[in-house]
């Protein structure tokens, strides 16, 4: 039976022949991973079913990045109840204060995703390593705990949507305006438990940080997850970071899809997501203009080394508009090395941004820019539900680094050839 | 009569020929500073009191450095007030994220205080500008309201403490060292209310950045103010930053002082307080080796260049230790360009520190660092006592940067010289 690239996965990780769409399956896990938020409570059911082991000690990660630094005591306990189960089970792959990064980012890099495994996390957008060819999509704590415990998940397995994505990106659009756009276009439920699945022509025209922020997002469709080709882009990527053996899954010519959408990406313009929907995407040059309080460029969407060339280049020699509070958050240490290393960061600090060392921070209203009643922040983050980053009465708009660069400096709603 | 150095500036100001302690006297005043935390009580107390201007907009400073980058909604809140006051009255001297740095960092760095000046800020930090020469100590929030709307201030003029320091400082010794010797040998309020007046030949051993060090903690021991002479060093500080005039004040010869206490910097060795007060203080030879879980370098006390350097020299490669965060605060975005423009920056993060945005977060239990139940931190803050890092139940040593570097690569209380 044909299968799409989601299900081949799958239907290895299962040790089965093939499988369809909507067969309940248990899946072996490559990786299981949580944060300071999710994985204290993962631990308190791990400990609460009886648990002992995790299922291996290089396969269970755990990265302290929401509260952290932490913001407050609440957040020190969060951090101490992590720190203390990734000493206790010996975990390789726990991620601290100094030593760190976005988990999104952070994985990748550090080649814990390789191409055709299957990987669950206690966080929403676990999405992200879809851009590996993995099959990976986000849980919640309690089959975080199981999955430490056994290595294993139940799943249903997920129909796809094909995104033939085709032509070439105009200056200053990127991955961040390709997934507003398709969100924009199929809805925040367009992709209900379903892969996006994309392929074309067009996907060679993608870095992988592009492909990173398209994966990342899926989530903000309803997908269960998003999944590109193993390319050569892919290949370079994983060549030095990734020494275990992996394999690419591609998906059968002849694989059912629910449905097929053609992206032409020479269409898409600088785009963002006005509040209080991803799905509210509007082209810039239809809402330039609106007045902004904050810019914020990073989080596990935006705050790769690509996306900081991009936003240093528009902030180069310029500065940030008075008024504007210009928060640049590097997404890992490594990010922030390589930045400096470039003159990224000194570009950023000159123009007059705050700095962050790694953080998600400000994407979940956590700290390093929480909005008060009011106040309008543009966000390469990627949800902009009420709230998310502060008062209930505050709006966040969804943009790329180039947008969000250009409107620090406009002080309003910008796209960088405004400038 | 005879006057000390701070009463001579207080007389100048309160327009007499001469004052004597205990006196009661309204001074003129050339700054009146507050921050993120304080302003907001202080605007509303101004606006109760039905005032309408501030005497001087030059003059009136406000400085978002406590809980900035927005830790949550109630600072998103103060910052907003701080916001509104500072446009509302065209305030020229306010300094908003990206743009500013810890307060008492940056008010000197920018040339808003010259010796022989008069400064109140609603902060008790607010003596460090005493390194400068000037008479600076700190209000609460309604004495900033009235300094705010009238120029002026009630003072009882203090008696003093003449510290004469002689001698050189050995290696690793600086003024964080000195500073918590004196306060170990004369106690949390053996300077209540008193000026401390630094003279003596070791004056010139010491750098300006320990000196801003040293007026700091004045009020550690209790003091109304720290002063030093302004011999070359402190012209050399305030000649490329002051452009308007400014006069210098000594003591006269036969001014008369409480007492008189000598302090020959030789003899001082790395010196940290112990939990939970600055009067705690012991040699670091002597308490070596207890367990750390976090190290904080930065602070209105310890953030300058300066001391960067000392701790960038102690990180140069070598590695946090495991288990240990180290976060490294440059105290203004001055100080981050500089130290970035010197490789300092570099060296931190790939010694495994985590680098923030100015803000003084961690001393204060803010965030940036919060500590949890059992967990101790070596800080170059200024402030041990019980909960300043976050729980009740946690523990901070103060120390200088080059015993907190140490401590951070030792994983335990150290001196530079055992690495």
């Amino acid at each position: 039976m044909a299968m799409t690239m989601t299900q081949k996965i799958l239907a290895k990780h299962a040790g089965l022949p093939e499988v369809k769409a909507g067969q309940l399956i248990e899946a072996k896990l490559d990786l299981v991973m949580g944060n300071d938020i999710t994985a204290p409570v993962a631990i308190k059911e791990f400990e609460k079913a009886g648990f002992t082991r995790v299922f291996d000690k290089d396969r269970v990660c755990i990265v302290l990045d929401h509260f952290t630094p932490n913001k407050d005591i609440k957040a020190a306990q969060q951090s101490s109840e992590s720190r203390a189960f990734a000493k206790k089970h010996g975990l390789t792959n726990f991620f601290d204060v100094g030593n760190m990064g976005i988990e999104h980012a952070l994985l990748p890099e550090k080649g814990l995703v390789a191409p055709g495994e299957t990987v669950i996390g206690a966080d929403s957008h676990t999405c992200t390593y879809g851009a590996l060819g993995a099959f990976s999509t986000g849980v919640g704590s309690t089959d975080m705990a199981a999955g430490m415990a056994a290595g294993v998940a139940w799943f249903k397995v997920p129909s796809a949507i094909r995104f033939n994505l085709i032509g070439k990106l105009r200056p200053w659009v990127g991955g961040k305006d390709v997934i507003l756009h398709i969100i924009g276009r199929i809805g925040v439920d367009g992709a209900l438990y379903k892969s996006m699945e994309f392929t074309g022509p067009g996907v060679k025209e993608l870095t992988m940080d592009d492909r990173f922020t398209i994966a990342n997002m899926a989530i903000e469709a309803g997908a269960k997850n998003g999944i590109f080709p193993v390319d050569q882009a892919v290949r370079d990527y994983v060549k030095d970071r990734v020494t275990r053996p992996w394999e690419a899954f591609e998906a059968d010519p002849d694989a059912e899809y629910d449905e097929e959408i053609t992206i032409d990406l020479s269409e898409i313009e600088p785009t963002v997501s006005l509040p209080h929907l991803p799905s509210n995407a509007q082209k810039v040059s239809q809402v330039r203009g609106l007045k902004i309080d904050q810019s914020v460029i990073g989080s596990c969407t935006n705050g790769r080394l690509g996306d900081l060339r991009i936003a240093a280049s528009i902030l180069k020699g310029r500065k940030v508009a008075p008024g504007v509070r210009c928060i640049v958050i590097p997404a890992t240490q490594q990010v922030y090395l390589d930045a400096l290393a470039e003159g990224l960061i000194e570009i950023f600090v000159k123009a007059g941004c705050a700095v962050s060392t790694p953080t998600c921070g400000p994407c979940i209203g956590g700290h390093m820019g929480v909005l008060y009643k009011g106040e309008r922040a543009v966000a390469t983050t990627n949800r902009n539900f009420v709230g998310r980053m502060g008062h209930t009465e505050s709006e966040i708009i969804l943009a790329s680094p180039a947008v969000a660069a250009a409107s620090a400096v406009a002080g309003v709603v910008a796209s960088p050839d405004e400038l």
